[in-house]
């Protein structure tokens, strides 16, 4: 790759030390003094040295990447996420192999043998539909811990960090039965997501804890985007009964929801309540500003890496199981009179 | 990093084959027969081997791995650029690190040190405010190919791919200045980026070949994300005399002024034309539809993966700066009559 290569004898030789001293340095080795490091780094920085880390790895048969594969860069919550995980990785002195899969199984399998290929230490996937368990058995085989994020994949023997879909789509629901509202939609989202049928299981039992008969009619399957969003308000619009306000499968689906309302004259907000769910960076300033459940995308994203390379330095046998809290963060996009921005604290 | 790593003489020896055979398949060489390829083939899935791309690299000193770095992923035009760049770099058989700087100069310099200790076969990057061209000169040096994307880095030996900003910028104030508009503003942005600068002439040249007097005041600064064009608003609401529209430095500060308008009273589109730059996803369904500049930023990504590897094939000496062309996609927050939605085509 370079045109000529400097070697650790050209170092040594101009430096006036032995290979190995050379070798020391490169490694971190606390067994050189200090004078002797600043020189020989000096030398290295002179002569533009880059450590062969590649080599270094196979020598040590450990590698320093990691690989992260998310099945949607579009959304902004994968890509708070992805950010969230790259600044832990680069902290920590990794280096990630970060892919999209676009939701297709097949380029999935086709990035983790590519990401394989090239000596991955640990994966963080957060699991294209359709995903099964199998399809992390090689993996997983082979001793490379896994993390799966976000979605949950039942059966597959990984670490997982989830985050509290149940009690937060509870919690969304209950504020706006608080509001006064009877007739609530689910909008977004298809089944085959275990995010889908957490966060719709939340729902149904709020529904049903406040004496609110289900109306099937209500949850408005669609895209998981902005784009199902304004589909999914189109569909709701045919109802003779509709719904008043709506709990959003995420807050792409949200911002969708709000934009198709205000294209049939509904002011999202006043007309129609609308929760959303992530707490994208963009939630709190658009308008109306979102009330939606807060994930923390970033905050979730440096968890999973932190999981991650928990399980690489401990040798990667270990699976653990991390739920992570969310809170309703109320804002104007509901209807709810705002008081302040984290109304209601969960566990 | 693997429990029992199988070897190629275990594969040899189970396929009945010599190892030098294994190795030929492995490196997909024409010499072995077809029915050979199959027994070893299948010999290799059912043991479960996997090629140790890394060594292979190092024996050829050649890699399959480039580098990414973005300077925000969570502004959706650098995501659809990563996704676009993901594509064809995957279908290449390249893997990529792909990192973000946050727009820190210092970031960028690490995470390009750590992608080059592991080998990069090339670097595509979006540069942080305040890149110089000084700060890719290692890279260069070392002959590793490196194409520069979005934004300009004069002086720099490198490939660009840039999009043309100029004529853009000024078919957006030509369209405004054709709806009647005089007060035409420019928002978000700072000055210190190549794309603010060349957006910003293109709309100083159009106003005066409309012969309209630039008025300084209507040109307001701001971060170039949505949450900025939320601020930028609020600055122009509190000039005497304010525009009527405005050119924003891209989507997502359209976005925020279209937020921040609708804060004060004022429906864009009706009350107020906005007029962003790049066409991300979302322009189009976001209500008002945005009027933009499309740039194609997924397309964008795919042919910055395209001229890297074609450098990195023929060597990585050779420089190629390319400008994409770019059109005014005409939709409703400018309050024009929509007729279509390419209206006006640019070279």
């Amino acid at each position: 790759m370079s045109r000529s290569r400097t070697t650790v004898v050209d170092i040594a030789h101009a430096a006036g030390v032995s290979k190995s001293t050379v070798s020391l340095v490169l490694q971190g080795s606390p067994l050189v003094n200090e004078k002797t490091r600043e020189k020989v780094n000096s030398v290295i920085a002179d002569l533009g040295y880059v450590y062969n880390r590649g080599a270094a790895n196979l020598r040590q048969a450990r590698s320093k990447i990691v690989g992260i594969v998310v099945n949607d860069l579009t959304n902004s919550f994968f890509a708070e996420l992805a950010v969230g995980m790259d600044m832990v990785v680069q902290s920590a002195g990794y280096v990630q192999f970060l892919a999209h899969s676009g939701e297709s199984v097949d380029r999935q399998r086709e990035v983790i043998a590519s990401m394989r290929e090239n000596g991955i230490a640990g994966l963080i996937l957060s699991p294209a539909r359709g995903t099964e368990a199998a399809d992390l058995k090689p993996l997983i085989d082979s001793g490379i811990p896994v993390v799966v994020v976000v979605r949950n994949l039942s059966g597959a023997k990984v670490s997982t960090l989830l985050s509290d879909n149940y009690t937060g789509a509870k919690a969304a629901v209950r504020h706006l039965v608080s509001l006064g509202h009877t007739r609530i939609g689910f909008m977004g989202g298809f089944l085959d997501t275990a995010v889908f049928a957490e966060r719709l299981r939340g729902y149904r039992d709020a529904l049903q804890e406040a004496g609110i008969a289900a109306d099937e009619a209500l949850i408005v399957h669609s895209a998981p985007s902005r784009a199902g969003g304004v589909a999914a308000v189109e569909r709701m619009m045919l109802l003779a009964d509709r719904a008043t306000a709506a709990l959003c499968l995420n807050d792409a689906v949200a911002f969708g929801v709000c934009d198709g309302l205000r294209t049939v004259g509904i002011e999202p907000g006043k007309g129609f309540g609308v929760i959303g769910f992530d707490d994208v960076i963009e939630a709190k300033t658009a308008v109306p500003a979102l009330t939606t459940v807060s994930v923390d995308p970033q905050g979730m994203g440096q968890r999973a890496a932190q999981l991650l390379l928990k399980q690489i330095n401990a040798g990667g046998n270990e699976q653990e199981s991390l739920v992570t809290s969310v809170r309703l963060v109320v804002r104007q996009s509901c209807g709810a009179p705002v008081r302040n921005n984290h109304l209601e604290e969960m566990a």
